[in-house]
């Protein structure tokens, strides 16, 4: 639904993770020391492939955030070195899982100038998956709850997720737009329940939450290059 | 509060580890597994209490769950054995941590009848803790669901997430009864905030669980012996 036509748009939804604050630089810093700890066995791209295989096989049995991450990357040291990688590196890794838990919040520019904007006009809800303890830990840190009407942590954004937290508002998907970076979690279905999309790409995406529309001119969605576009598309700004 | 003289009380929430289900002898049987691992570096009392001592203070940055407690096993081999542990025990604790999560809910004889008896009379409510993604499979796979109008599950279970819960169902402390095994997390908090609290001990409890009030005297809450007990304690048995 073209957001720009609609002004019966109420509620606003934020994604967390790459939309208000920085979550997958974090990844990635933690992937490359993970390849260079395994540079004496294998190569990087090698090793990339195979964290991602890895954690692909464990969503479906550990679920999304650090601490599934920190266990498919010592399945995967193990693996890839057969074995041979010393006891005392796979206990960095969980180091390094501990580091990536505690790491500060780092808010999105912006995002507090837009918060404060749409929260005159909008009821503001947050929505983000993963692991509960880390992302109420987040949404604390960040300085940002008291903005948001609601904070709806899902183990897994879709369809039926989202329906679930529109009917705890008491809302229909007509009035509810959805602002976040994952064209898989965020976008394709808050559009399949006919509900407003805003796609605010970030610069680095997990392999996993890649889109899967690749055409681009038959994405009923609206993309913006910054979270400061989006008072201006809402009529607002 | 004592529950048998409230006539009040309009909410009953249930704890679901080892108040629904059966979850902690899940966790000693992986236990025994990992003292047998750890055997030819260790005692097997050595063994749990590194284990717990290394599950309390991964708590704080882990959080509650199957995940927490397979990052603590393979931290603490490491550790007891010096760096010794081949890494290929170390896969096979991420296995177990698998089949935990993958783990049949075993629902504890007598809960379906006794929520069927309750939900004619009560508002029934699940209240657990943990990691989401594993509660809400469990919530699934136990056929339990559609017996309570919400669930509930937090980080953490204290005074001030109880009290939100209550704030969400639009209810004062002196309406609600909760039925849990861990007087930790399911009875103190709710003590303390001025509901009714109904103690059904499980025959295993995770040392971090354990009471803080031995005091059994002064107990300002009801201890019964099985489920079975909990409708005639409310007078609808």
């Amino acid at each position: 639904m073209d957001v720009a036509a609609s002004s019966e748009i109420t509620t606003v939804g934020f994604d967390a993770d790459d939309t208000l604050w920085e979550s997958e630089a974090f990844f990635a810093v933690t992937e490359e020391r993970f390849v260079a700890l395994l540079a004496p066995w294998c190569a990087s791209r090698e090793v990339a492939d195979a964290l991602v295989a890895t954690e692909r096989n464990n969503l479906a049995h550990f679920g999304y955030g650090v601490k599934g991450f920190t266990l498919s990357m010592i399945e995967t040291a193990i693996e890839l070195t057969e074995g041979a990688i010393p006891s005392a590196a796979l206990a960095e890794i969980i180091g390094w899982g501990r580091e990536m838990m505690a790491h500060p919040v780092d808010v999105i520019d912006g995002v507090v100038d837009v918060l404060d904007t749409l929260g005159s006009h909008f009821r503001l809800v947050l929505i983000t998956k993963g692991d509960l303890f880390h992302q109420e830990s987040k949404v604390a840190e960040s300085g940002l709850a008291d903005r948001f009407e609601a904070v709806e942590i899902l183990s897994e954004k879709d369809e039926r997720s989202y329906q679930q937290v529109l009917d705890r508002l008491g809302i229909g998907a007509a009035e509810f737009a959805m602002v976040g970076n994952s064209v898989r979690s965020d976008i394709e279905p808050i559009v399949a329940i006919g509900a407003h999309a805003i796609h605010i790409p970030h610069s680095i995406t997990w392999a996993v939450e890649e889109a899967t529309r690749p055409n681009e001119a038959a994405q009923p969605w609206t993309t913006l290059e910054s979270v400061r576009q989006v008072p201006g598309l809402l009529g607002v700004g």
